[in-house]
């Protein structure tokens, strides 16, 4: 006995309205409808999360008909969990369609998406061609530390779509849960299956083409990237990663993991590790490596702002501000001893005027952490690294001045 | 009406002598015949174009054929433009075949490659698989900007089978007018078509597998390397590169970019950046960066001879002569001050006659741009970067001496 | 007239026994076998062996069953030569069968792999689906240098499946047997046959997909990795390098050659080259460089002990010990000159009491080599390599002291 058709554009709002009247109704932070690729020797594995569509702070009317859907289908959603996971039925899809009657013929395109991925599953289901073990809608109603495979490729999701902030989302325990599988193109097979196939899959002529094996995919299995965004090689990029619109990151040595990325236009051909940030118009050189929270910074991730430049083959071991260079084969860490004389003190400190330090020879990468317009180089006579006051332009916040 | 099968190899000279003679004709710097890639969405738009020859100052009887083959098919070719480009349509191929005539039987392996081409479009057509709007005919008259897709792709086949030199072809405005795109495999997928079906093709299970998003393919996708070429990774090396026999390119942080390669047999571990050209004998090792036009070099590309080794991590910014090498981690750039002693002053002085400096302590990278047999170090118990005579071969050039 | 069916375990091993008293015969100290991938132009060539089970010093009744179903089928192995390569015949595999009836049953799992694969086999043969060329049976029984292309692969199998000791096989002239090839996912292609139908594949729009052109397959093409063991992008590690389960191979500038690698869990971002081992615990910064025997290293392999770091683009051409650590951009060379001062050389003495240098100011980098807990530094006011004890810990060996 599925939810009768909602004929009108009213009613459809009047049911949602009711809908949230559920005792302990709250609106996700996110949800979406998802494909499941399950272990091929163990079922209950889910080893990937494909998401239609995700839904961040936004669309709180498909939630309820989706949680008032699944009510009828005899699924109550848990609404004081962080998470909520369940199955997509087939009593799920149609009492969801008859909610979404108004709306269904003008699903197409950029409008009502949610309502798209109802219709599409309703064909796929008439057309027998799934079954309702291959899809599961999600819930997520606090950022706690993910329960589930499906919430973490939910906030995987949030973060490469540019929908949550990078670091802004609770990823704790994400690799304990997430299996280690190879990866076959955009499938995932369970090396287990692997090993106890190995011997017909290899006489057949059949053994599968593994691209990498890792818990996590890679970005562009999950996400279309903007227009003037190139990524030259797939396995550059981590799923989790975020790129702003006109981001490019070159084949060489670049690489970006989850939850790290730019914050605009950036040249990549060096490495952004996890939580690293880059902002708009700078430049990470061939080979430069930003230390990571795993990799030596003492767990304090890495920013670097605006129009900052990292030489080819530097390193840099400490947030940087604005138009700062660091020169190519130069690594400045939090305990590199940096010597800049009075001159250029006084200029540096001209393009930071909240910073305090007092005027010595030298100064510890970690007090230089952040700052603006600095140019770090080494002396090619004396081999000691040395700080200037840039010649790049740094954008002063007009709020403090 | 096709044009009437010419009958004998003397009636085929005569017809191409004759075809010459037509009003403002001009033997084309570059033809082919290309398969077209068009949007999903987007019909007009041309992704990719798969020549499967191409001619480069060679076989202008074959280029006189096509002409007057598509004359007669109503497309006359506008000889006084600097490029011409237009569909390959039955009538066209009809012609070409009737022409080729006396030629059909012995077009296999390496002979007539033009009317292998021609042979095979014609199996296509009767097979029917194909139609009008698949195939472009290209014909280039000058070296000017490229104002076609077509244009480019047969520019960059010229740089990438070396049948022109690297830095010898006029790519101006290339960039802008290439589609970025997702490819899957050697397919291109535009964006927007991506955008459009991304919801039923993931929740059919049938989103594909995208190895890179960019306005260029790859060097493998369309060229086949010599026989002892190798290149570990196909993403490593960007269409328009040009890799003579006998160089291997490895997976770690190496990358060629297209206009730029090498001119003999070259071990490639690091990066060779766009209009950067390497020596036969040299070594690029694991990381050495040498700089690109876009990154540091004041726009003047940089040649490395023959015989020079860069050494792990280095990075050169300035072009380098025969029979150098460059130590693990160093960076050499044009600002870069170096010291080198009288002694060793006068055994580069030696080694390169030509070179009209006066001796002094220290020298700017600049000033030994190009000289033959120096080594570069780094002093590591004074961090002084030094030059020295290297105790590689430098082979002088007779000529000059 | 086939070997007559085996009808008791106790029947099988009395086989066996018999089977080992033929003239000349010995144990191989390695066999399989292996589908063959040949030349699509030129079907003499082996392009590719890939083993279905790879037996190494172990298995030897399964041996003594191949060579007697071999002689029966009219083949006799040679087992005077370092190897021995025959086809897999219709007449051997029913051989075979018959001989391994006793365990046809319980093989599945992991029991009895040798006979699951002429199971197997039998019923490809009989299913008609491929024919006696394909396959192949491989002994070796000394470790000559490889004389085929076959038993080349065994080994590298035997590197990769870790059934050997890196460094430990012998592989003289390898490289020259081993054909340059077009990988397409796991299929090789000759690179003429390529050239040859070029304008065909071309203009139908079937010209492969080329992921690299190399003489070695990747590793993910032939050999399951540990559950916890991570490669994330296939391209960056060989057939023949050798990973202990628990290393995790990210995508930036990270490579590890052909019998190369790991001898417990490390972390992998830079380049491991042709025979240089890292131990557990240590960690491979990113664009760290090891140096191989081919670049550097005057041929000596570089091992580097357990729980050392090699800081981001740094470069290592010595071995080091444990507990070691490499700074972030530094580079130690074995003519590095190295300052130590007194202090730091009596704690470095302690820490390897069985060193004998004599206390001066500098050590050239050849003369540290293999020491643990040392601490290399570039002193970023003076520019001059140091080393010092390093904090991390080593952990002498009991059995010395």
């Amino acid at each position: 006995m599925a939810i009768d058709k909602v004929m009108s554009k009213e009613a459809f709002a009047s049911f949602v309205e009711s809908a949230k009247t559920v005792s302990g109704y709250r609106d996700p932070i996110a949800f979406g409808i998802t494909r499941i690729d399950r272990g091929q020797k163990n079922e209950d594995k889910i080893l990937q999360a494909t998401f239609a569509l995700t839904n961040w702070n936004e669309n709180f009317g498909s939630a309820a008909v989706f949680a008032a859907s699944l009510a009828d289908a005899g699924v109550n959603v848990d609404f004081s969990a962080s998470e909520f996971v369940t199955e997509v039925s087939r009593d799920f899809v149609e009492n969801a369609m008859n909610i979404f009657t108004p709306y269904i013929e003008e699903a197409a395109g950029n409008d009502h998406k949610n309502v798209q991925v109802i219709k599409h599953l309703s064909e796929l289901f008439m057309s027998q061609q799934v079954d309702e073990t291959s899809f599961k809608i999600v819930f997520l109603f606090e950022d706690s530390a993910p329960q589930s495979v499906e919430a973490i490729y939910l906030k995987l999701y949030g973060l490469s779509e540019a929908k949550v902030a990078l670091r802004s989302v609770n990823l704790d325990g994400a690799f304990g849960k997430l299996e280690n599988v190879a990866w076959s193109g955009n499938m995932p097979i369970e090396l287990d299956w692997l090993r106890e196939n190995e011997i017909s899959l290899k006489l057949d002529g059949m053994y599968p083409e593994i691209s990498s094996v890792d818990k996590f995919p890679r970005f562009l299995q999950h996400v279309i990237p903007a227009d003037n965004t190139r990524i030259l090689d797939a396995s550059k990029v981590r799923m989790g990663a975020q790129l702003h619109a006109g981001t490019t990151v070159m084949p060489g040595a670049s690489y970006i993991n989850f939850n790290a990325g730019t914050t605009g236009p950036v040249m990549v051909e060096g490495r952004i590790s996890s939580s690293a940030i880059v902002g708009a118009g700078s430049d990470v050189g061939g080979g430069a490596s930003i230390l990571g929270v795993l990799s030596g910074t003492d767990g304090n991730p890495i920013s670097i702002g605006e129009n900052t430049l990292l030489g080819a083959n530097s390193v840099t071991g400490i947030p940087l501000g604005d138009g700062c260079i660091v020169d190519a084969g130069v690594s400045i860490l939090a305990g590199t001893k940096i010597s800049i004389n009075t001159d250029e003190f006084n200029k540096i400190k001209e393009a930071n005027p909240e910073w305090t330090s007092a005027d010595t020879d030298v100064f510890k990468g970690a007090v230089l952490a952040g700052l603006n317009g600095i140019h770090f180089r080494e002396d090619s006579l004396t081999g000691a690294i040395k700080a200037f006051r840039s010649t790049r332009e740094v954008k002063l916040n007009a709020d403090l001045h």
